[in-house]
């Protein structure tokens, strides 16, 4: 791989030329990364809610012509000037939210909002010098998070890549890029139950069935899953739920209901819907005295959480988290190790497979709500 | 005192005959304490704001004739039926919230909220037998909060009472039984500044300035004090608060105000005003990534607590706590510890002193809002 270094790059990129259009297989040309930035060859990526979200750009200022993606594996092809920490070769994982390890958030032992890398959704250039690196015959195509993965190279800031165990399947252990990696990280860093108490889980997608890994792990004895679509709750058996609560079912409020299936509260609760009734019922749920409610899913612009405030006053914790808490590079190696010695079970959230070629299936898959992770297989 | 053991004893009390009117110093009889019950002689007690809100009864059922009190210090006179852990002559601590040390609650570590013994402010009778102990020629006088310390004798539940070190002077150490400790512990067990860090104090009453003085113990390096009375500000410096904010002097909210002076946010907050405006702005006010923000004021009960909640996903905790989080028996004598090896300050706290004779002075000086304690010394 050494022969491309400090060269243009040719190579395919599933390109997204509209908004909510099939992505389309280009020929593109991806330049050599610049001061603290790598150029990685991506060797699996997968889909997640996010690509989607900005593809469809729905009430959004457009930005395209972009390359998606933003959970992959992939190998380091060539550093830019002042990279100390990687080398060619290396396995790694992009992350869409970086860890430049000097900022008050990267310092502190509580946060992992860094200050210069955090995720920004809006830009669609590298951070050093405002341009791409992505172009079709001169014209600039827009970077996604910073990753980009829907690309064969792609070039990602330093900050923003997890050097992993070279030996960990990156086929497998690329959903720790984003979705896994939040839900995990909000039971597991966040939540923190305890052995033997209860956990409820609100949206049983991806992320709330990694949150519910989380539990599985911690030793939690009862999880619950809160989702209005039945069809999910027999899949989700298998994630370690326990019980399962349709709100449709009842007539009274949800938080109403787990209270009286718990004596009064879950232990911790796990918001993955980005509803804000389903917000405020994940918080009203926990018990007084210890409970703790963690909001992971992201809620609309105009949204208000409200509640009375003795249900605070009452002990109860509220709490937000971003990536799980995860800092991408000194973090999520560890997790990848979680799987390597299997106490974390990945193969479960990955349900379908499709060769690059392919990747609008993907799109398709999640549109129609199908599985929870498509692994997009950029070498066939 | 033991003389006195399984007698009735006749001493005085100070009686609340009706909402709002001064007590009346009154010879009453004290029936002994029955099963896991003591009677408690109590030396010196002091006015809180509890006390008064119940004495005023504004929007309340009435409950009179009534005994308030519920800061104090004393010693046990004896002991009724299966009190083992407690004797006559032991110095103790009466607290208006108990520790059964057998429910869900005394076995978390992290609740302080017993639910056999939590404070029920509209019960005035004692728990095993309904009745009250106190009469006066024949007539029932109501507890308070399972206290009642305005007498020179009380009968209090055995899990409300806090066994201290003998050597503690009970005039000093008193105000430990409620507001100094409601506000300390806020901080100290709940908010757990880190030293160098900054934290906010909304509202510079007692129960403010206890939550200084837990920052200071912590070794916050700034500490703000808001509160819309600037009068304030100045006696407050003696309980190392740095920097000062009136609402009032400012045309945006406080948490903008604070964010400004503080990058962003405070580390820490602690709410003690019970105004659910003040809950908001000391949620908004901490630093995103790790702020922690602790409710400790009690809202009016139509308050709705209201945030955006992209201010919680990005990484704040919202926390409530109820007597600081102490556990009264297990944690009050380390506390009055701490004010003997001189970690922790009192005597700033005390700015009056009254004889028993004069308790209606107290509550005078706590209506105008005059100092921030009264002892009240029945001895005098």
């Amino acid at each position: 791989m050494s022969s491309t270094a400090g060269q243009v790059i040719r190579c395919k990129a599933a390109v997204s030329w509209e908004a909510g259009k099939p992505l389309v297989i280009e020929q593109v040309e991806v330049a050599p990364p610049q001061k603290m930035e790598v150029r990685l060859k991506i060797l699996f990526t997968s889909l997640c809610h996010t690509d989607l979200h900005f593809w469809e750009a729905k009430g959004q200022s457009p930005l395209f012509p972009r390359i998606f993606g933003h959970e992959a594996g992939g190998i380091v092809e060539s550093v830019g000037e002042g990279v100390t920490d990687l080398k060619p070769g290396d396995h790694v994982l992009p992350v869409f939210t970086g860890e430049c390890k000097e900022c008050r958030h990267c310092k502190s032992a509580e946060s992992n909002m860094c200050e210069t890398l955090r995720i920004n959704t809006e830009r669609g250039v590298m951070l050093s010098d405002g341009k791409s690196r992505f172009s079709k015959n001169g014209q600039p195509i827009y970077h996604f998070v910073g990753t980009s993965t829907f690309s064969e190279y792609t070039v990602v800031h330093v900050g923003c890549v997890a050097k992993i165990n070279p030996a960990a399947p990156l086929d497998k252990v690329c959903v720790l890029s984003c979705g896994i990696s939040t839900g995990l990280g909000a039971t597991m860093n966040v939540a923190k139950p305890t052995k033997g108490s209860s956990v409820a889980i609100f949206g049983l997608g991806a992320v709330g069935l990694a949150a519910a890994e989380g539990a599985r792990i911690c030793g939690a004895s009862r999880i619950i899953g809160i989702d209005l679509n039945s069809n999910r709750f027999d899949a989700a058996r298998k994630f370690g739920l326990t019980e399962f609560v349709n709100p449709k079912d009842h007539d009274k409020p949800v938080q109403e209901v787990i209270a009286e299936m718990t004596d009064g509260g879950v232990d911790r609760s796990i918001e993955c819907t980005g509803n804000i009734n389903a917000m405020i019922s994940a918080f009203e749920c926990v018990h007084d005295g210890w409970g703790v409610a963690v909001l992971v899913g992201v809620p609309n612009k105009d949204d208000a959480f409200k509640t009375h405030p003795l249900n605070v006053l009452n002990e109860r914790t509220l709490k937000g988290t971003f990536f799980g808490n995860f800092k991408p590079r000194s973090d999520i190696p560890a997790v990848v190790e979680k799987y390597m010695n299997k106490e974390l079970e990945l193969d479960k959230f990955i349900t379908h497979t499709v060769p690059f070629s392919d990747i609008n299936k993907a799109f398709d898959y999640m549109v129609r709500g199908e599985g929870l992770r498509c692994i997009i297989d950029m070498g066939k």
